[in-house]
């Protein structure tokens, strides 16, 4: 009667993916079809020029998305088991994906005011919060681990779930007075994300 | 001939994984963009507290929707194949799940009136009926179990099963009278979703 | 240079059930909320009324999605492995499943007009032809096998997936005249398939 | 410490899996329904031959996402694990197949505009680039390999990947002069794909 169920976290991941396709998906359904109003390619530049800031909105969370799918699918390399409050705690994180298509629309309605820039800001951080308390509750629970982990691991791992926060906290003050910063900042991100890293060393 | 083929729940399980990450995403779609009058904090905080009925909606149906998915989750740690009749309870169960985005929005639209309240109780108790007549239906064949199954689990999964529909049905009572506390009630849901509870004993 | 590469046919499948999972959610992004009046009961349900026939289109569609589901999910009980040919066939027999919000859409924008009710039993005729070819094709196969099939099995899937377009006919047909006997046709598939059926005896 | 992580791409394929089944389904979602005004059949075919052109568009890049698709897949029946920057390029490639939707929705707006052709005909284009970087990358790393992979098969490979963009090029020099020729190699790719190839000696 004690026997625990097996609660096979990959449920849960696949849950997690088809959350993240989805998400990355419907992103291009907010695209607006650009306006073309003569046969040039002077024309045709123009009509896609209007819509160049949600195309550039689109591309950054897209990117954005990637990444995180990136940290997910890297948490459940080490968590190979749920619980009820593991599965709390990523419906949470889930919750905060699919509102970035969202704040994705916001910020592209008025991508220089320091709301949009601030609430996309903080959709962001919110993801990267929400799954690092997963993370911690996950590597707590001993039953929930699929190798054990290093204490090197652990802290590398905190840095990686908590520097994103850190670095839109200063988008979100720079939004204030110069909001191109805050966009900078935003593209910023994907490139920092291909710089070699400690992690690589874990990885085929 | 008459050699049984494996029928693999996993299979249904994963159509219910896809139709759950879509119906959690969807929800967002409807929200409509915070219409923002003017560049102070006052007018941030007033753009969204128009639509904050709406973000509450979203909020409470996301959360809903993670919990009926843990038990759905729940219920496959115990039936391993699957069936024609099974097959089929499980297609209303989903047809009762892809209706809550349209509830939801249902309730946004007016969420203190009796009308939109009952009809959104009404489709997260079918929910329940539906998911726990497959779920007694699958434990009755024997030929579907993954493992043998308790009496006292089967009490217990009964209780929480029918708990929410006798929830629902007070909240719909309530409705009548005094609306705030049917929301009040749906707000509870996931609150109580984290009280320690005698599931955990099987969980890692 | 010539080993044959696994191509696993659970990869198509995979697909099959996102793009199940999608089109079923999909139909209820279409419903329309019900414009309601007052506050009596009596304007609750005719509020609904106006929109009970795309209701009844939605159920109607999502069970027969769950039914050809259920029809695609077996044929992979059979099929283990996949070629370039058998995938050619399976993207048709998607792309019939994709057409089933829109012509669902369609039949519930004039449900009693020939056009609609023959383009919506059409639509799903076209969607058992393609599953039968594909189907057709895999069995001929053996490298595509994943257990034998017996004639018996054969002559029988052949009748299952071929009675439904030769229904449809049926309702086309009485499109012209009797509009209301096609859709009580349509009613009929989801109760026709809960009878006991030889598929029975090699299912868990 | 040292001890590589699995990082089975599988992962990464069900990410690719469920983009394509959203995207594929998101299509029909861009579909008007026909304007039929009378109810004779000539009113039916004229109501479906004003978005006879939007179906084409539609049927159109459903085959050419189930022939990505299959690349796509048969790239996984080589590459078994995956790191940073085999996601990285991964994402890359899904960004490009989400904006299919978009591009198919702008082609059939004025499918015999150069600027229409062009920009879909690019995009198809920069899927396979994406995709062909994604291989690339992959078949240099050892450890990410699943089986050898002999010259042969990179060659044919490349050819298979590099192919499309060279004909999509030719149709967008046709569009300037002669769009029909463009539309009518669009129409063409499905039919190209089944012919016999040297690829099918590696299937089932």
């Amino acid at each position: 009667m004690e026997t625990k169920l097996p609660m096979r976290a990959n449920r849960l991941e696949a849950l997690g993916d088809g959350i993240f396709a989805i998400a990355m998906t419907i992103l291009v359904l907010e695209l607006k079809l650009p306006d073309i109003k003569g046969n040039s390619f002077h024309d045709f530049i123009e009509g896609f020029h209007e819509n160049g800031i949600e195309l550039m909105c689109y591309v950054i969370s897209f990117i954005v998305l990637g990444i995180m799918w990136f940290g997910h699918s890297m948490m459940f390399q080490f968590i190979g088991r749920s619980n009820r409050y593991f599965i709390f705690l990523g419906v949470l994180f889930y919750m905060f994906i699919c509102l970035i298509p969202f704040s994705t629309r916001f910020l592209a309605q008025n991508f220089l005011s320091w709301q949009n820039i601030s609430f996309y800001a903080l959709n962001l951080s919110l993801c990267n919060i929400a799954i690092y308390a997963q993370w911690s509750y996950g590597i707590k629970r001993v039953s929930l681990l699929e190798r054990t982990i290093t204490n090197e691991v652990k802290k590398h791992s905190r840095f990686l779930f908590l520097i994103s926060p850190a670095v839109y906290a200063i988008a979100i003050i720079f939004s204030f007075c110069l909001p191109l910063i805050s966009i900078f900042i935003f593209i910023l991100t994907p490139i920092v994300y291909l710089l070699p890293d400690k992690i690589d060393d874990y990885l085929p």
